[in-house]
């Protein structure tokens, strides 16, 4: 027998198709910058086993895919775009049994009342994925790299120690993280994704900014449910923290105190806080 | 009610700790460089909904304990490491029920025959995660970042068009991808784990230069099955090969004809081809 | 002999000094983080030649001054903590002759009016470089990363041809930048260098947005006239204003027109446009 | 007058210009993969001031002329395709008073014994910059991003103390950096370009592995020196060299010791060193 396995799992698709639609139609032009990733799957187990392409559809053509329909249709969301995208492949491609679709809008700020002169803004990302099958279509929407710190009301006590704790408990640090947040539409047919997105994103600041912070984790448990609590369009959401640590720098040994107010920023390490809430029915 | 949610899923640790460990015990110098992540899963909930540490080890604590383990414990390979410190979580924090660990070696190269001077290997890392719990450990290796070319033997045809499929059929291409690949060790207790992963790697190489490519999901197989038949040890492994493209350079509008001969190497788009092949009982 | 050659030029410093500066004084906390580089020249060719350390200042100790000048004084701009580190070297140390500070400040923007939580800002950097000696001082300053995109008034035509020339010309492209911005200081002794800044990168923005431009270079030296014009205090501005091109997709072989709608953002190659502009004395 | 400025410095050209020659005139295949840059100075400043492109060669005929003389002509290094580029520019475009062009070749290494299989090399990169002009040609070349470490005979001793200086002195310390070295040849007529390269490489490893370094100054010098003494072509060296610095864990309030056993990589903040060697006549 010349083969030992077979193939349990397999998907294929495009990734980092960079896209601009610029809006002209109004005197005040609007930008849309997004990067689309498109992945299928479907009975390709051939295509792997044995080399047959038939049922292959070029990745070459699902970046096409991205730049025509765009062209083709309206959208001024992540969240219709790729909803547009995802059925597309499940709608017009027999073979295909599932498509899921990426997109990470990149936002630009207009600068001052300029109708047409636009500054990028930071490393946030607008991100969505739908997934298309027979079985129907989900959507999930989120936030990526927002970087955010908070000054005051932050500390970190009644840890455990073990032989390797040398952390001294604090009522009194900074806490910053680059937070990645991801909800689940519990309907999505009639949603205003942009608007739902909006009070998600200021729910999540005020509650990062006005919470009595106790740990990473407290904060996360507060963010969270203040975006259930801003979007009843949301069944569930996951955020993941990262403790983007700033050290308070050690003085000290020069001969000067510290009163938080000189902090070393440091990347790696980092510590990683995650976790999924989810409202519960009344 | 405050609340309208509850935390279904949650665990947090310590990533990007960094560690060089010298051993100089022979006249020829070793290294050992690699980056590790934690991760701990456990009855953590009230720290998220009510602020309560008590359960919360430090993940400062996390990373001294690779540096305290990494200089009490001999060790030769990432899973060796891995493995000691999803031990140590689980057998001395009660309330860890399950902690990952990942391990990403960097490899150096010893310059020319000196004993204690070395060359930075390039961007492949040597990957493992160790998950340990009451159940017991499951242990999966990989290789990240090899990036390797072909430039014979691969070609893509025979692949269906729809409306916006311009893409040429052609048997002669140059096929590239940066290779990600992750196998599941069936029983990791007496693994020899440095001579399974060199047997894999130098199985997966010698495949993909010596296949007659129809696609990247082709060799894609053709080196699963390699690794398969390389390594009894393992029973299932996983294969992520985005297609680097190097899109042949369109000289014809220059008045030159381009025989296979100039390209233009592109990092986005992206083709993305995934597979899992999974070893058939005998 | 032993040796072939003499140095004949040489620096050391440190780099990659990472600070951030908490200010609590008000009820209102203020941020000002940054990433400092020092460089010292002077009489240091032994070190090189004989390995006599007797003149090298640890870099390890530039680190070391970076906290503690930036907690023993007032600075509120990155003008003034390069300065007063720039003279501490070249005032403490006999041996320096010459030292060299960079200060690149990354901004964080208030989250709504709270006082004590933020939200990083984009990618640009408000940078300086002051360079102190016993001939003096010089301060110059800068804006770097700022990426900006107009969507109308942007042409290039009338450029020359040779054989390898296929470029169309147009009247309506998308022009888009990041933005490098350096500018000198006549006198740097009494500069408000916050104010000059605001000055200078409006000025520079408005010039982008009304401008019609006939290529980039058109482009960068409306920009500089802008900047001079805007802010007496300083002599000369230099500006770096890579092409990040944005192509009109190519939608006619997919049966579509493109009325400058749907573009694909490239990365790479770059068109690179730099100029000096220099204040002409009345 | 409209306007306060003169431009004093210009210049413009394309960046980002990638390519993979692939030579198969013999069974076993050659791969040529590098990045371009182009850079040209003349006559251009009324581009700026008054947006006349009529000496403004689009740079997108840059990146053409790229492709179409790597296509027309017979070149084996970074510097006769840099040198072929910046002749071209030169010689046909005769508003064109200087033309600099950088080639960064991104090595690849030979699968085993197969023809046509490829791993890529590491991060290094071999570098040149030809300069042509009326005046003549010059040719500068190096290698850049090779990172390199020595876990023995270094040392830093005997330095200056102030106020802010902590750094212990120690004879046994890991050194490690990333490497950037460019050389200047005397005469570019008739050199072996890849021949001196390889010599240099290898003269520069051994004196990095063989030194007894009291500081990276000093490493430094003797790497230059065997340049020199290693390619008689060459009349200057510049070196620069990061220290990057593998911090000892500090793992005595761990109750441990570590006799240079465990370090802790760290990317930032970095020593900065950099000197110049000319080679000094008989």
């Amino acid at each position: 027998m010349k083969y030992q396995g077979q193939i349990v799992d397999h998907r294929y698709g495009k990734a980092g198709v960079r896209l601009l639609r610029l809006d002209r139609s109004a005197a005040t032009h609007r930008l849309f910058e997004a990067t689309v990733q498109i992945s299928l799957e479907g009975p390709f187990s051939e295509a792997y086993s044995a080399g047959d392409n038939r049922r292959v559809l070029p990745t070459d053509t699902m970046k096409n895919t991205v730049y025509a329909l765009a062209r083709r249709h309206e959208f001024d969301t992540p969240e219709s775009l790729a909803r547009l995208l995802a059925r597309h492949f499940v709608g017009t491609q027999e073979q295909v049994e599932k498509a899921s679709v990426d997109v990470a809008e990149k936002p630009w700020l207009r600068h001052a009342d300029r109708s047409a002169a636009f500054i990028a803004g930071g490393e946030e990302r607008f991100t969505t994925t739908v997934v298309a099958s027979a079985e129907g279509e989900s959507v999930s929407s989120g936030i990526d790299g927002l970087v955010i710190l908070k000054s005051s009301r932050s500390g970190f006590e009644g840890f455990p120690r073990d032989e390797f704790t040398l952390l001294k408990e604090t009522d009194d640090r900074i806490l910053a993280t680059r937070l990645e947040a991801r909800w689940d539409y519990a309907d999505a047919a009639n949603v205003d994704f942009a608007a739902a997105r909006g009070r998600i994103q200021t729910a999540m600041l005020d509650a990062f900014a006005d919470h009595d912070s106790r740990s990473v984790q407290h904060t996360l448990y507060e963010m969270a449910e203040a975006a259930l609590a801003a979007a009843s369009e949301i069944e569930r959401i996951f955020l993941r923290m990262p403790n983007k640590h700033y050290l308070l720098a050690r003085l000290e040994p020069l001969g000067l105190d510290n009163p938080n107010c000189i902090f070393v920023p440091t990347d790696e390490p980092a510590g990683m806080i995650e976790g999924t809430v989810e409202r519960v029915s009344a």
